[in-house]
């Protein structure tokens, strides 16, 4: 099942459902005023909304065509949005590219960090920039949206929480990032409005590549029409979202519409290229001396997108461009 | 105007305008289903909530018995909670006690995190552990609770995003906590569900204490009884509220509803006594070589409250025992 959220013009949009190969979609907002609404009942309303888009498959249900400029992100305003960083060559980068070594526990402790998740972009919202000297960057990410989490929950019982998935930019403005990691206490303003995909989708729509909690698909990016990475997000994301939603609950439990995500998904192979400029920046770096590719300009165009093993885009396509705010 | 949300076995609650005295409240669920809806649309909403206040306060409104019990937290689910650390002389106390320098722009650059905002606890709520050995701790603070505040707006401009005040008890996990930063994202398990007093108040309702984006009163805390701190809030808070919204806003903006902690309430006076347990820690290190109080155990009960120069109470009591969670 995929679902997304229509922008009405209201603050939380209004359910759809989503056709498999998202060429329409039809309304579920008799189910389900909303997608939080969703989640917070989705026992009781899962099975509804999967007859809604059975019909929808099969030209019972009305169809409306497909158009992502009319799509909210998912969850326009999240309870929590929580992001690891749960694929090791990308941490080793990125700490290298600020002189910071990675964690000595890099191995056995996941990475993970609590973002904002008041502001939640829609797949082609502007990235709203107030100074290109922030060194702004996308990161490609794959990311879970949870059902109710009771403390204490473990990896082994992880598995039935995750009841959507679907596709991140956790923007980033680098620059920001060593003066504000070195006072302890994670990112404030170094991590800006994340977007998302135009859609989610159960994990069963992904068949065979979920499994033990990771997407076992290529991720591809694209800025300014130019792929800069197809990276594949299966084995190399050395904690699955189960291990990682068991880090989360060890202290605490989350509630209906969490989202966690993956963090940047990274390949050791150079020829899968990269999820962030930071990585490139970085390579560069290591081959020339220096980094070449600059960050993220106004006007700058970054996609991201998942397909899946037929070749089919599973979430839709994140088309963001770098806007210069006018609120100075 | 002062407003709490009423238990009624949803997620979200229902909104009721409280009395000044905290005797009685009345619905407002027909001006506004919930406090999140009424913070949606503040500006529309307002007037009627002040007027259904005018008519509680005047006998003309129906008036249920206040209970600290029957309400949830103001906001039981937020999209946002950050949290400051405004009050240098915890900063530098709290680190002296984990071995750790303050950052070298203690002065200029507000420590801030962002916290997780899916399980906001009741004022009554216990504090769930399931495991002593973590070391628990209260934090007892201020927080305010925002309208839409766009990016880039400035302390000067940030008054008038204000729109409630509340008290919280950040609990804390001392234990975690070196782990945890020594890896550079902030706190994530170290810090679990954080409670909030029955009743948020306009900035009005404190009349001239309310200066300068900093309340000036005394904040109390009670441990198994005995007082432990009576902090001044007022000018020890070396940044404001206003400044700490200049320092968020500075790359995104934030959602009504986002809630914004003015870190734990201390002073540098001893007599003051403390807001957490790990400064209370520290001074007995300093004193005698090690510390003599411990973190909360089972059982442990922590009292948070603020009184007005009249010595009555603003938000009610923040009132929680610990509790083994059975959740291993």
């Amino acid at each position: 099942m995929k679902l997304a959220t229509l922008d009405i013009g209201t603050r939380d949009g209004e359910l759809v459902v989503v056709k498999r190969d998202l060429s329409a979609w039809t309304t579920a907002k008799d189910l389900a005023p909303t997608l939080q609404n969703a989640l917070d009942r989705w026992s009781e309303v899962e099975p509804a909304l999967r007859a809604r888009a059975e019909a929808l498959e099969s030209g019972r249900a009305p169809a409306t065509a497909y158009n992502a400029k009319k799509l909210l992100a998912p969850l326009p305003r999240a309870y929590e949005w929580i992001d690891g960083s749960a694929y090791l060559n990308h941490v080793i980068l990125v700490r290298k590219a600020r002189k910071a070594e990675p964690p000595a526990t890099l191995l056995t402790d996941p990475l993970i960090y609590q973002g904002g998740s008041g502001d939640m972009l829609a797949a082609t919202a502007p990235i709203s920039l107030r100074d290109e000297a922030w060194g702004c960057d996308f990161e490609s990410e794959i990311a879970c949206i949870l059902g109710d989490v009771p403390q204490g929950t473990t990896a082994a019982q992880a598995g039935p929480f995750v009841k959507l998935l679907c596709l991140v930019n956790d923007v980033s403005l680098r620059n920001l990032i060593p003066e504000e990691l070195a006072k302890g206490f994670g990112f404030v303003q170094s991590k800006p409005a994340t977007a998302f995909s135009p859609v989610a989708v159960t994990p069963d729509e992904l068949g065979a590549a979920w499994k033990d909690g990771r997407v076992h698909l290529t991720l591809s990016t694209w800025l300014n029409g130019e792929r800069v990475g197809h990276c594949d997000a299966g084995p190399e994301m050395h904690f699955s979202f189960f291990d990682l939603i068991a880090h989360l609950a060890k202290t605490r439990r989350f509630t209906a519409g969490t989202i966690l995500g993956s963090g940047t998904v990274s390949n050791q192979d150079r020829s899968r290229g990269v999820s962030c400029l930071a990585e490139r920046r970085m390579i560069e770096t290591i081959d020339t001396g220096a980094p070449k590719t600059p960050f993220l300009k106004f006007g700058d165009r970054v996609e991201i997108e998942l397909f899946d093993a037929a070749g089919k885009t599973v979430f839709g396509r994140i088309d963001q461009t770098v806007t210069r705010s006018d609120q100075k």
